[in-house]
């Protein structure tokens, strides 16, 4: 750890949205630790994915941690039932998709939290956008804003002073178009990055859940290719 | 499960206030599902007790959820240093103890919170403590409060409408004695139940823990024998 930058922990999926935050993070100061979940995900080629990020990310740590979400059912994303397909955008946001994980982000943060109080990180990084956020409760900024004021309270820092945590959502309020462009413009390959919560067994993309939809409009709103479509030919 | 009941999420340590909190639970007329973790603790045959005041508690359904929170160190529930032994009362509340486990509440809690929302539970039980509390800050009325204004952020009924989480710490204002008289008067056999950081490889307690030395209180001051010393002959 360079003892002139601090670290942060970074909870990174693999996917768009957590490469760019990852790359935030760094431009911000800090010295990223990168946090990955397996937790029964169909999709867990994105790993995979998660750590070509984090080390073209300059990771000083990634761990992945293995915890079993899938016990609990409940999920399309932990093989219970069908992911959709196809939906547009209007029906993405209005109704909480199968793919929502009960509880997810809060038990993702949750252990970011753990960690960081373990490294004495004040910062923790997470990509959670409040604009593409797929119908998940826990991408709402007042979802966050909870999340922000029980950290100040769970902590050593919270009983006996000392700097609080802060957590940095700083995609929350951007459209995939444009977490895409500040992506590009600080570097990320997202040709790395994986997007898809249904993709065949070699990781290539449906083109038709809503990650791969939404990621699909962002590339094409920006006018650059997806560059994971041109690794799978696509 | 008894339609006539509902379902509730007891998170169950197998020590003496989860056992407690699993009897209010039923005592409240809820339908039982007991959620323990296996997180790399030293005392892992506090999950022997927690099968055992499961199975007598009349759990409809026990969970042991794996975790890796060694993994992060910084406590030596988990391995890291030594469990601080012969603290007198007013120590164990002044000082974060190194037995404190960073974020573990907030990462049960998370948990309890994915399985009641599976459950279709609005109700989640557990067994923390403000008075004989060890001077952790994830046991404080006010983080409790915090995680529960959370709670109603980040669940589908948060988003949906319906009703809300309620979480219930029914020993939160209560003293270890007053602990024991509650359970007691509702049943409890707490020579089922195992307190101690750091037992020896039988699960004998070391009797100068913090826990222990609360437990031994509590009992004293009820004028009871602890049923776990008569299991240990001590």
């Amino acid at each position: 750890m360079n003892p002139a930058r601090k670290p942060a922990v970074i909870l990174l999926s693999g996917g768009l949205d957590s490469a760019t935050v990852l790359a935030c993070a760094k431009r911000d100061g800090f010295d990223p630790y990168c946090l990955s979940f397996s937790y029964g995900q169909r999709h867990s080629v994105e790993l995979e994915a998660s750590k070509r990020v984090a080390q073209a990310g300059g990771a000083l740590k990634h761990h992945i941690a293995h915890i079993d979400l899938a016990a609990f059912g409940g999920s399309s994303l932990v093989g219970d039932g069908e992911v959709p397909k196809d939906r547009d955008e209007a029906t993405m946001s209005s109704k909480i998709p199968s793919t929502y994980v009960p509880a997810r982000n809060t038990i993702f943060l949750s252990f970011a939290l753990g960690w960081a109080e373990v490294l004495g990180a004040q910062d923790i990084y997470l990509g959670v956008n409040a604009v593409d956020y797929s119908g998940y409760p826990d991408c709402r900024p007042e979802y966050l804003e909870a999340f922000r004021a029980l950290a100040d309270l769970a902590t050593r820092a919270g009983v006996e002073g000392g700097q609080k945590l802060s957590i940095h959502a700083p995609l929350e309020l951007l459209s995939k178009a444009d977490i895409i462009r500040l992506g590009l413009g600080l570097g990320v390959d997202y040709g790395l990055t994986h997007s898809c919560y249904d993709p065949d067994p070699t990781g290539k993309p449906c083109l038709a859940c809503d990650s791969c939809k939404l990621r699909q409009a962002g590339f094409a709103t920006v006018g650059t290719k997806d560059p994971q479509l041109e690794r799978f030919r696509l």
